[in-house]
């Protein structure tokens, strides 16, 4: 769709309709919504409006009989109807001056081909009034403190925490929950909004995109999509090459059952992917390859982007330095570290001294000063304090990782909060590792607090450090790009990601077929 | 060492020495393993003793001046002392007829010819009297109620689940107490043994693999090393093809920090990493490449694997099947099982018409009878449990892999409960993915109760799966390979092995050596 559609009644709804609400079924869609709304409208019966043939009240709420009973102008009107009795109410609905639609309900396009006509008609009609609709088919909705139309019952909901500066678009709800919602609170993220497409009758990708570059709240843009709304991949990528913010995709489906290939095959396709990777990464997408990446890249990009944040701007050589108190976590470490192409600085034998000074006696004796810098069992918060910031004063170092395990006795509680204040005055990027069991958040909450992420994992905490080494990257790409004709890199960027495209589909093609005249043999 | 030593005094001693014990000084070794090792056997003063040349007490025990007053004989002596001081007291210990020894202080072999020279003259004695040595420098031992020498205070040490049947061997203290005790202590693996081999003066990898083999209470045995003791690697290998218990290695060390080449050489190195992948293989080791594949592994090794469990023997064509109740979950799994080479079952339309006959009314029309199997969010509890029903008994099927989003209203909390009562009668391996909030907890206790491993990823879930199939491989190949001469097989496969090993190391040298002359120029 080219025309741009007005969100705002979507996101930020001051009056909400629901349409289809029982008063009896504790899993009915529309009495999930209802009530969830009033809790965030606080029960106020001039915001919230619910809508059922045969009256009826919820928690002290009277419910509407009509839409046309309702006394106030409706920005949104959420349809938890069955599809056959949608069209009516959708219709009635623009007549009353509706300004936005959520339609919940399934049986549509996805059933066949009747549900399609009367999908087909709604998105018709709404593209008529340039109405802005979202679904059908969908879960909804989620704006902290003004909508959530997402049909899980309270119970079961995990509310995310606010205010974060994540803004999440997904096609489907189960990945929104999970992957998303379920994840980034594990991992303390907060989040802006966030939306499922559904059947995307009208609204897509492109006009989300469009939605959150001019949103104030949100810095990053997360997306599970499994395939880009009909001939809209173009403009998804030339917006995504446009926008200061970061992006990132999660491609479903890229597996093809019917290619059971022997691994030569499969080893080829996974070169094409990488092929496919670079080209994203020409229109400064990040290309999120597994859920482990996703919830890292997640928390590395909602701490740092953001145009307040500049920490990034320098590390995009990837030259990292890491601070161990194991010598085993310095060896994995290093091991993961050349797995993501990130390079561990070689320390000088004068920059070595410069680290030796600052220790403790008897660690000055036993430490390892090479990188990793293995400084032992032995060191106290003073030892590690003192070489991170030797190591924030050299410019050869762009990113420090930091590995704390709490096991040394010599390590207080306190460090996590001294860290965090030499990480606040330097303003260089620092990754940490630390086990996160209950006993040791003493150490994790400062951290968390001065937007220092917190990996569960060594491989995690090596993924944030190579987002960021992708977001330095992609910004010194954008910026040099902007001195040459910015429309011609981005259409031969185009034409160069449309062959990465057809060349795999071409080949994996042809390996259906090969299967098939193998199975025929 | 050809020798083989009785690691019972060490494992299970009814009486301790630990020699060098502080009373002031909370972080003192000694006064932690001490401490500690009261409260296991019970402020026992007949069993627990405490070495201090100046005497007093802890906790109501008085210390001994001497090992020559203490009133019984010892099983197990714990070194913590000066390096410099370790030899006449070991001397001593082993004229008292001490019968076990781990030395856990640090300044031996790691810091120079002076340290090693001590460390030399104690394993020539350890060895000349046939007594287990463990270190020196390293954490020590755990067994659950008989011995604790893991050198981190009380109040950071994560106690380990028991009782369990994985044995921990780890050449690094960090590693043992962070991959393994915190990770396993995050997914409810108990453990049954763990200890640190520190600079293997004596006992090694070879020695406790010897040992773990013949304790009743392991079935799968996890290694972290970073290399084999000198000579020992053909020995370590051999003797993993002959057990019958699992054994997994994480090797530490594998990147190469010198040969900081292109893309393409490393590419190459990834191939010959595939190379030795199998030849380990050939071993029957499992080989560990991400902290992620290590919890996967254990946790679905640690609940299936031992000779009572004999869930896995037909999961070796890795024929699997997947439920989910969201889309999302099913196109992200199908990418995710085909990344590690396993199958999803083509469903016959006989097949699916059994599956569909078991479905309640309204999910029957909607659901998807692929394989994923979509039973959608309208499906209920009855839905999963019956399907599950049919794939356990569908001989087509191996594997069942379960994603239990617990958003549908319609799941109840009983879910994990009827699930493991299925997966008890049929005995088929079922693997399942729920997401790991405290307000689901009702759903994934009974797994597992029943030894049903759940993932906190559909990733995670689907290296455990691989982790089963890996499994029954290793059996069928083991089996297979009775009917042939097996010492043979064992050579040659050494010798491929040896060849491999070779044919990397030369490579890497001569990336080096390019790497050297493109800098040169």
């Amino acid at each position: 769709m080219d025309a741009s559609f007005d969100l705002q009644p979507v996101f930020e709804p001051d009056t909400i309709a629901v349409i289809g609400v029982s008063t009896s079924n504790l899993y009915n869609p529309g009495y999930i919504i209802f009530q969830r709304n009033l809790i965030i409208k606080g029960y106020s019966s001039r915001k919230v409006f619910g809508v059922n043939p045969r009256g009826g009240s919820i928690e002290g709420i009277d419910l509407h009989k009509s839409l046309f009973d309702i006394p106030k102008n409706i920005d949104l009107a959420v349809l938890c109807l069955k599809s056959s009795d949608t069209l009516p109410v959708f219709k009635d609905a623009i007549d009353l001056g509706v300004k936005g639609f959520i339609v919940i309900s399934g049986g549509f396009a996805e059933t066949g081909p009747e549900g399609k006509a009367i999908q087909d008609e709604m998105a018709r009609l709404a593209i008529h009034h340039g109405l802005p609709l979202i679904g059908p088919n969908c879960v909804g909705v989620y704006n902290p403190s003004h909508v959530n139309t997402i049909i899980i019952p309270n119970e079961r909901f995990v509310v995310p925490k606010s205010k974060g500066n994540m803004a999440i678009v997904s096609q489907s709800g189960g990945v929104l929950l999970d992957q998303f919602f379920c994840k980034n609170y594990e991992r303390d993220i907060a989040i802006s909004k966030a939306i499922s497409l559904g059947n995307k009758a009208v609204l897509d990708e492109v006009d989300l995109l469009d939605y959150f570059e001019h949103d104030p709240a949100t810095d990053v843009i997360g997306f599970y999509l499994e395939g880009f709304a009909n001939q809209r991949g173009r403009e998804f990528l030339l917006k995504s090459r446009e926008t200061n913010k970061t992006i990132m995709l999660l491609k479903g489906g890229k597996s093809d059952r019917g290619m059971k290939a022997a691994s030569s095959h499969t080893a080829a396709i996974a070169s094409n992917e990488a092929v496919l990777d670079g080209a994203l990464k020409q229109f400064s997408i990040i290309n999120v390859n597994t859920e482990q990446e996703l919830v890292a890249y997640v928390k590395a990009f909602s701490l740092f982007a953001g145009s307040n944040k500049p920490f990034f701007t320098n590390a995009f050589n990837g030259n990292i330095a890491i601070i161990t108190v194991s010598g085993g976590h310095g060896v994995l470490s290093t091991d993961i570290a050349e797995k993501y192409h990130l390079d561990l600085v070689d320390f000088t034998d004068t920059e070595k001294e410069e680290i030796r000074a600052v220790l403790n006696p008897v660690v000055k004796g036993i430490a390892g000063l090479g990188n990793p810098i293995d400084l032992t069992g032995s060191c106290n918060d003073d030892d590690v304090v003192h070489v991170l910031e030797v190591l924030m004063k050299n410019p050869r170092v762009e990113l420090v990782l930091l590995l704390i395990l709490p096991y040394p006795p010599m390590l207080s509680m306190s460090l996590g909060s001294r860290i965090a204040s030499v990480v606040r005055l330097h303003r260089k990027p620092m990754i940490t590792y630390l086990p996160w069991l209950a006993k040791y958040e003493m150490i994790k909450e400062p951290l968390n607090e001065a937007n220092i992420p917190v990996g569960n994992s060594i491989e995690e905490a090596i993924l944030m450090a190579k987002a960021v080494q992708m977001k330095a990257m992609a910004m010194k790409r954008a910026k040099n790009n902007k001195i040459i004709d910015a429309r011609e890199v981005l259409i031969s960027d185009y034409q160069e990601f449309t062959r990465v495209l057809d060349e795999i589909s071409k080949q994996r093609e042809k390996k259906k077929r090969n299967v098939i005249s193998d199975t025929d043999r």
